[in-house]
């Protein structure tokens, strides 16, 4: 199991009248989530794409449970528990800054040849970052490498 | 059953780099959707937040099956199928103009006391406009009377 | 001058914590403006890039004058004064149901060729759109064609 | 002169179908600009608005000189020029993380009372945020305490 946290502030643009963040903004989080999730594990999504491979997310889940507030900073949890074959699955538990689980859902993404759109597995060099999979954890390798998320 | 239709044209502004509607787009669909069933139930979002009651998402399920294009017509299908109480689920079908199923979700609504921000039934106005629940057809009734939706 | 008019409902979406339209969602607003605006030219912004020319915007400016509320028919005036040539400029008006003016902005979009991403002159089959410029009027045109807007 | 730098990394669902930033999303970024200025001098956008204050942006615009691409973390530099009285004028400049300049704009925000919607006078605990105006430069500043944007 791979567990990376990032933080994000809530921008006034992704709020609505309601006063909280509109409810398809958290997608946006997630990606946030798993982009960085990525980036602990020494890859990036734009390095995937940069091979050739578009990761389309197939399946979307979010169970709100409470508001996100304008201007917190949100942890954004993100989970993955299987290794990637054709299709990859990400967990997310969002926390806002008095640290109270707001929502959680999961993605599942799949991977996609760039040029013809068709299926495929995952690249080797992005399963082989799984190797040492059970023993990865992101708190760990942030403590030793540069960790430039913003 | 209560079936309503809506169309919506892709904007740039809602595709990605991928070339096609980011996923969590289709969050504003699925709310332009479920917004004019409503209307088409002579009722309206705006009209139950005038008289203090919102909405909140608790739950927003997606399956993606093909990328919506940009510039292409969508048809939202949204489909009611009980009647409301403490919560609303709305189900919906994204078909592109090819009559082909591109996506299809659910989305859970509670009802809140505006100020309280506490949950309650739906009011009384809004449960009575299912009493015919069964033999209304958006269908039917956008034959009947003008429908102005955008 | 050409001047095309379009109606786009808010949603819930493009709404903030102020309770109204969020400021920078008025350019999706402008973006609707101008590609109908295209599409009642016979051409469409969608034509453009498949013939391999991509229209970045360069300037946009945007003077608020009242607050756009949900669920409000917005009506969007794009008014086109001058021929295209290495750009073109797209001035737009914004009104609310009550026909009052809420905004007015303008926007300049450069000519690309997609694969060099070099600035170029708009093509030919593109100027000639704007033959009859002057005597051209959407409204006139509106009247002879299906408009299939939504 | 009063100069605040922020950084933020580009979305996935911040970009279009043309690879880039879509350009009404810079707005959002000019708000995260200014919203850390605030901050910055020891003041918030949140504060003003829990004070009963509104800022609704009344003048917005951007010149667009090179394309923002996903996954960059680009550099935005707010600047306040003039003291605030009934409105604040913010200047923005965007670089890339090659530090090339991509776009620069400016907004006019007026302060409005949050009941009657009607224009005020900034509060005088705001305005006292630039008593030092001259000397103030958040470099130092953000030196001497601690920086919790995100």
């Amino acid at each position: 199991m791979f567990i990376s946290e990032t933080k994000v502030r809530v921008r006034y643009a992704e709020t609505d009248k309601m006063g909280y963040v509109y409810y398809g903004n958290c997608a946006q989080y997630y990606e946030v989530g798993r982009v960085e999730a990525l980036r602990k594990l020494d890859s990036s999504y734009k390095a995937l794409e940069d091979s050739g491979i578009m990761m389309p997310v197939i399946q979307l889940i979010i169970n709100f449970k409470k508001p996100a507030l304008y201007d917190d900073i949100l942890t954004i949890k993100t989970i993955i528990k299987e290794k990637p074959g054709v299709k990859i699955k990400f967990y997310y538990e969002l926390y806002n800054e008095m640290n109270v689980l707001i929502n959680q859902g999961e993605t599942i993404l799949a991977f996609v040849h760039q040029n013809t759109m068709k299926p495929c597995n995952c690249p080797q060099w992005f399963n082989d970052l799984f190797i040492d999979f059970d023993l990865k954890e992101c708190f760990e390798r942030t403590n030793i490498k540069k960790n430039n998320s913003v």
